[in-house]
């Protein structure tokens, strides 16, 4: 019998992803259909984006699973027609993007580039950087991409502390959980890492508060949520110095609106979420490995716990 | 007997050596006395830093070895009075310091950072850069320095391809060496990093031709020695685009004259020597064990071939 399945994204997105999709689902052995429209009630797979015409999942009665092609799932989880499993996307590059986003800013802030790349008066002024070894890193967030990214941070001589809501041990990263947790991970932090997912336990992770804690003239990067940020906290840190410079790839509204402080911030850099993006090919892989799997009766990749919201 | 020790370098260094020399020099177990003066006929090591007082060697009658607090020896290798064994300074935080910068320098340019940190016009302009593992990254010269970040980048995903004067072979780095080798190494590359000696033989390796071979719009990067550039060529060569832009730590004279054309171009970000510089603490325990290894009578660490100059 066919296998069909939907592909629910932007229509851009799918001359990116027919082809890939074609290459990796052919290999599973499986028949199947790949299209942008079916009846609903004969669909068997829904490959998802959250910003797709599909927001009622009532009709797709027969569907086994709905296939996120974004790792972010926070407004697709609380859907309350939604009752199939959901996968989120793990892989597809992601990581390996997020790992060269957060491995770059964190160096550029650790070695001062700023000062060398912006230097319009052009002064040859030596001022020598502590170690890699000196400089305490936190990440919030020990998922995959927390992880992957303190181990690429640790592997460059970075003393890295991780920081999850429930108990973790990793190897050559000081980890810490739960409330208490947080202010031991922030008191003296140097560079504050952002990767945790949106919920409502984690909206103002960063506050006047936990700001309060990091090192003086510390430097945040989010490429987590803009949840996660207390605006109006962050930008008064900035004024006072408590944080020397925030680097920002995600915003409660994106693109960042043209009248949004940050913008004019000489302390902020904008970049417009493209720290970590789902690259056609590899994120093929994962969503026919999951059909295939569907199809052997097999348990699904990277399901996401409904009850959490991740 | 004491071990007469000569510190001889810029008189502002001795602030910050002499506590960690002595630290290391201490765990010896050796006898021994550090001052900036003794008489020249009673001095045992000479550490050194080719911008001393001391040119002339002569002297140094009684000496066993020249001790080199920086990594470059092309100042003081060609020294006709020098007669005594060289070694010059490997570790020291040299090796890490260099790979920070390298590898934040190389992130830099493959996620295209410079656009959002110079972005006066506010633009919210998404452009995925490719994975690290579709950027070709060449390093020319595969000393200590040349490979520990050839290796910190291929940990990254990078396709680097290494060039040598003599055949090398390194797991996970695409080796070639010699004069056509040279030319397989830069052919396609999008980011070429120059980490060669300064001699007579790698004079302008970056010239008119060889900057024709890389990928169009390929990123140079110079953290080695001034001289492997021909200035004019790079020039014209940002000019018509076939370079995109080069960061440079390092040019024939240093500082960069305030009237030379890299401060004003707007392709060449300019950082003023920094890319690896001596720390005093691991670098002290790089002197003391040279010493103890003297008196023991073992081979000195990191001999100067001063037939091939470095």
């Amino acid at each position: 019998m066919t296998v069909n399945i939907l592909f629910a994204a932007h229509p851009k997105r799918w001359a990116e992803y027919e082809n890939p999709l074609h290459k990796a689902l052919e290999k599973t052995g499986i028949t199947y259909s790949l299209k942008t429209e079916f009846p609903p009630e004969e669909v068997d797979y829904i490959v998802y984006a959250p910003n797709s015409d599909v927001q009622d999942f009532t009709p797709y009665t027969r569907a086994k699973a709905v296939l996120n092609l974004w790792a972010g799932v926070e407004s697709v989880a609380p859907n309350p027609t939604l009752k199939l499993p959901l996968a989120r996307m793990v892989g597809g590059g992601l990581t390996e993007g997020m790992v060269e986003w957060v491995t770059g800013h964190t160096l550029r802030h650790h070695l001062g580039m700023d000062a060398h790349i912006v230097n319009p008066s052009n002064q040859w002024q030596v001022r020598i950087p502590p170690m890699a070894n000196e400089r305490p890193v936190t990440i919030l967030g020990l998922g995959e991409l927390g992880l992957a990214c303190g181990r690429a941070l640790a592997a460059l001589g970075f003393p890295v502390t991780g920081w999850s809501r429930s108990p973790k041990s990793v190897d050559g990263i000081t980890t810490c959980h739960g409330t208490d947790g947080l202010k031991d991970a922030l008191k003296g932090a140097e560079i504050i890492i952002l990767l945790l997912p949106n919920t409502p336990a984690t909206e103002n992770t960063l506050n006047a508060e936990t700001l309060g804690l990091t090192a003086p003239g510390a430097f945040v990067i989010n490429p987590g949520r803009g949840t996660l940020i207390d605006d109006d906290a962050l930008l008064a840190a900035l004024d006072s110095g408590q944080i020397a410079h925030a680097t920002l790839d995600v915003f409660r509204v994106e693109p960042l609106p043209s009248d949004h402080p940050y913008w004019a911030h000489e302390k902020v850099t904008v970049t417009p979420h493209i720290a970590s993006e789902t690259r056609p090919g590899p994120a093929a892989e994962v969503i026919a490995e999951n059909v295939r799997r569907g199809e052997a009766g097999e348990p699904f990749l990277y399901l996401v716990d409904r009850t959490q919201g991740y």
